[in-house]
């Protein structure tokens, strides 16, 4: 799978994810007023909403993108509803071709990672049946709990050759509280960094590692210093256009050849409708503007790229 | 909520959780058989299966506990049916007045917080109507993204008077690969506590705080510690039994007022039948099991605090 999405990225010359991450508030009117007279003004309701969002935001795009990034939050606020149109968009943009990166940051001790991982990357066992759930092709994790709680995920990974990205330094203001702390007189993401480049070694793909990392591009400078701890391992870059970041801080979350980082935009491409920038499209043409948006992103950044070289 | 807990405790004199994380090989054959033959070898069979399971538990347990802890992940691996029997578990433990802890570890940038907060401890906004997602009464937090991953949950609990418990020192074998780095010559996990203390002393309950920590059974030196550097919180304690910890090992969890730890202990008592000890109850009587598993553990907890005084 780390293969396809490089691949993938060499063919789109788009090495980016579309967050799909909707908040009611993205959803145009037409669409909630629809959904709602179908199912109410209920769980169900809010559940179609999303899906029918997100189908025409994928419809709309999936041809200059590689890779999706559905954030489980956005629908697990909606309950079993909402988990339902989550699984929903992993399958349509699965059957699209793209890859797909559940953001699900799960972790936990040995067990219950290995439960974690059977059910969003792997089979579960039922009497003579092995069954997916989630079935995404990649998922985020979070390290806090140390090497096991990352191992039952790289077991099921190597079966079903999919892969992980483990956060290290992430996009949010508060993101030092404990994860710049220094150890030894470096940074403890630093730390985190070694270890996933480290589990990653034995899990390779072509030129890449199937675990990657998660570095957010609000901090450039430590992306740069993260590259080099983990020059095997993909990293996935949260936090460009709404959170701040741009495509000239990105261009150290890459390596030489040009591949090495995937940079992921969620809001300032699904709800670009409501930015001044693309107002023209209106309301209703909504995926119009998510697609002017991708391609403005794919510019920028691989402006910056090859002002780089 | 964190009153009710106390109160609870006190009540039944029984500082536990029974930690409700079925996995198929713990549910008795004719239950699974059951569920089998109405469903087929499917997720919706064994969701079936789980929920038929932790009914009977809970049946033959509520009156002697204050507290539930499922752990989601058990039921996320059987994808959007394993998920009904969460909800299902989660609303009929409620009904018979237990507190119920969601094990789910979450935590994420801010926003992304706000909806998991909603989604499992709030309501959440659908047209006009604000409506409960999964509705438990706790939740537990993974800290690795800093404090504004915590503080849209310390806003939710707050209106909805609910409470957290965020990952200090898990019980985990590998817990110690980050959470034991020495930061300024202490470990990692003594500056989450002081963070847990300071976050939990603006959200006080009666005597207790609504953010507590959970700090493994496995590591009763460094639980001593944290009892002193978080005196107002409650901890939330796995690792008991099946991971190893004994009453014994659990003393100084506790504050001087016999109150502020609540220990969890999962397949020791959901699969006490499958010990030699409870081998008598046979593999039918598994609840029965399950129950005087739980009196065993009251006891040798409180014969620890006894002994202690």
């Amino acid at each position: 799978m780390i293969n396809k999405l490089t691949a993938k990225i060499q063919k789109t010359k788009a090495p980016i994810v579309v967050g799909l991450d909707p908040m009611l508030n993205y959803i145009p009117k037409h669409i909630q007023e629809k959904a709602f007279q179908e199912f109410g003004e209920t769980l169900e309701g809010a559940a179609e909403a999303i899906w029918q969002f997100n189908k025409e935001i994928v419809d709309k795009t999936y041809d200059l993108i590689p890779s999706v990034k559905p954030q489980i939050a956005m629908y697990e606020q909606f309950g079993i509803p909402g988990l339902q149109a989550f699984k929903k968009t992993v399958d349509y943009c699965r059957e699209k071709d793209l890859v797909v990166i559940g953001d699900i940051k799960r972790g936990d001790i040995g067990s219950t990672s290995a439960a974690y991982a059977t059910g969003h990357v792997g089979k579960v066992q039922v009497g003579k049946n092995r069954i997916a759930a989630f079935d995404e092709d990649f998922v985020t994790l979070n390290p806090y709990m140390g090497a096991d709680s990352i191992y039952p995920f790289i077991d099921v990974c190597k079966e079903e050759k999919k892969g992980m990205f483990i956060l290290v330094k992430t996009s949010n203001p508060s993101s030092g509280d404990f994860q710049d702390q220094l150890v030894d007189g470096r940074p403890l993401y630093e730390l985190v960094g070694e270890k996933v480049a480290q589990w990653g070694e034995d899990f390779m793909g072509d030129s890449y590692s199937y675990v990657g990392a998660v570095v957010g591009a609000t901090y450039p400078e430590m992306g740069k210093t993260l590259r080099k701890i983990m020059p095997k391992s993909y990293i996935l870059v949260p936090g460009y256009g709404a959170q701040g970041g741009q495509g000239k801080d990105l261009v150290h979350f890459f390596n030489e050849d040009g591949l090495g980082a995937i940079v992921n935009s969620s809001r300032g491409i699904i709800a670009a409708y409501k930015q001044e920038k693309y107002a023209n499209f209106g309301e209703e043409n909504f995926a119009d503007a998510a697609r002017a948006a991708v391609e403005a992103m794919v510019a920028d950044i691989n402006g910056a790229l090859e002002a780089a070289k």
